[in-house]
C-alpha cells in the first residue's frame, strides 16, 4: 500500500499516473466522492460519484477504508478493490490527503509507506495550480491558502519528495518502491529459498 | 551507515566496489585485520594489517566499533574515520558479517541500513568462490560450509538481495540507497524548508 501526498499543485497527480502507466505491479485506488464531476472526468477512473446518502451507507456498512472531508466534500476509499489487489500479490497507490493517510496508517501499520511530494517554491506551486485551466480564481485562492496547512503534515509521511523537476522525482518514487519491496519482510518465499540452498550445501 | 553482508561468493565485493566508483557520496570503512596479507592486497586499501597485540590493545581502548573472528582471525572496525565520515554528511559503506552487523546495529540504531545478499543458487556460489584462484581447494570447502551457516542470519538484515545478475542487483542495491536517502528523518533541513514555504504563502 503506497501512498502519495502533497498540497494540491505539487505534482502529485502527475507522478502517480506516470507510475501507474510504468509499472503494471500497481493499481490505483479509485475514489469514492460526493463532489460533482468535473469537465473530462471518468466515472470509475477518476473517481466513483456518489450523492452524500450512498456515501453515509458505505461508511457506516464498513465498506470504506478511510474517508475525509475536504471543501465540503466527501472522499473515501472503497475496501473491496484494495483488498483484492493486495490478495493477489499486487501494490495498490492511494492518491489521498493527511487525513486519510493517518487512518490507512491504523489500519495497514507497517503495511503502508507514505510519500509527501513538496513543491520547490511557492511561485512553482502557484504556476502549477493555474495551468490548470478549468479552476476559478477563487479555488485557486483558496488552494494556496490550504496548501500552507496540508504541508504542515509532511513530518507525518515515510519519505519526503521535493518535486524540483518531475523527471528526477519521478525516479526517487519509483527508487521508494523498489526499496520497499526488497525489504526482508515484504519477500515473501524467502525462508523457503534459504532453506533449498542450505540443503544443497 | 550501509551494510552489506552475503555468504562468500554471494558477490558482495564486486558490488560494493561498484558502489563505491559509481557513488562519490560513500565511502567504504577499512577493517583492521590480524589475518596474513594475501598477494594484491594493498595496506589500508583492502585492510590495515596488525597483530594481534595491537588488535587487543585497539579493541581495548574502545578504538573499534564492531570486532568479529573469522576462521581464527580478528577483524574489526576502526570507530575514528566512520564517525569523521558521518560528520561530513557522508554514508559509509560496511563489507562485515553477521557478528559485526549485529554489534553496529546495537551501536547505530536507525542510522544503520543492513543488505544481504543470496546466491542464486549454490552451483553459482561454487563456481565464483572457484574463480577467485588464489584459493586452495580446503579453502573453499571451508568456505561453502561456512556459508550454509552465514545465510541462516538472512533474517537479520533490513533487504534482501538475490544477485541472479550483478547489474540487477546492483540497481536495487543503488535504489535501496536512494531511498533510505529520502526518508523523512534523514533529509536534515526539512523542517526549515517546509517553514519558508509556508511563510511565502
Amino acid at each position: 500500500m503506497l501512498v502519495l501526498s502533497s498540497p494540491s499543485g505539487a505534482g502529485k497527480t502527475t507522478l502517480s499516473r506516470r507510475l501507474l502507466e510504468s509499472d503494471p505491479g500497481v493499481e490505483l485506488s479509485i475514489s469514492v466522492t460526493t463532489r460533482k464531476q468535473r469537465p473530462g472526468e471518468v466515472e470509475g477512473r477518476d473517481y466513483y460519484f456518489v450523492d452524500a446518502a450512498r456515501f453515509e451507507a458505505m461508511a457506516e456498512n464498513g465498506e470504506l477504508l478511510e474517508w475525509a472531508l475536504v471543501f465540503g466534500h466527501r472522499y473515501g476509499t472503497p475496501r473491496a478493490p484494495v483488498e483484492s489487489a493486495l490478495v493477489h500479490g499486487r501494490d495498490v497507490l492511494f492518491d489521498i490527503d493527511w487525513q486519510g493517510t493517518q487512518q490507512l496508517r491504523e489500519k495497514a501499520g507497517r503495511d503502508l509507506v507514505s510519500i509527501f511530494v513538496l513543491p520547490p517554491s511557492i511561485p512553482d506551486l502557484e504556476r502549477r495550480l493555474r495551468t490548470r485551466a478549468q479552476d476559478a480564481d477563487e479555488v485557486i485562492h483558496a488552494r494556496m491558502a490550504k496548501a500552507a496547512d496540508e504541508m504542515s503534515h509532511w513530518a507525518e509521511y515515510d519519505y519526503v519528495v521535493i518535486n524540483t523537476e518531475v523527471d528526477h522525482a519521478f525516479a526517487q518514487i519509483r527508487s521508494i518502491l523498489a526499496a520497499e519491496r526488497l525489504k526482508r519482510e515484504r519477500q515473501t518465499g524467502l525462508s523457503d529459498f534459504v532453506r533449498r540452498l542450505q540443503a544443497e550445501l
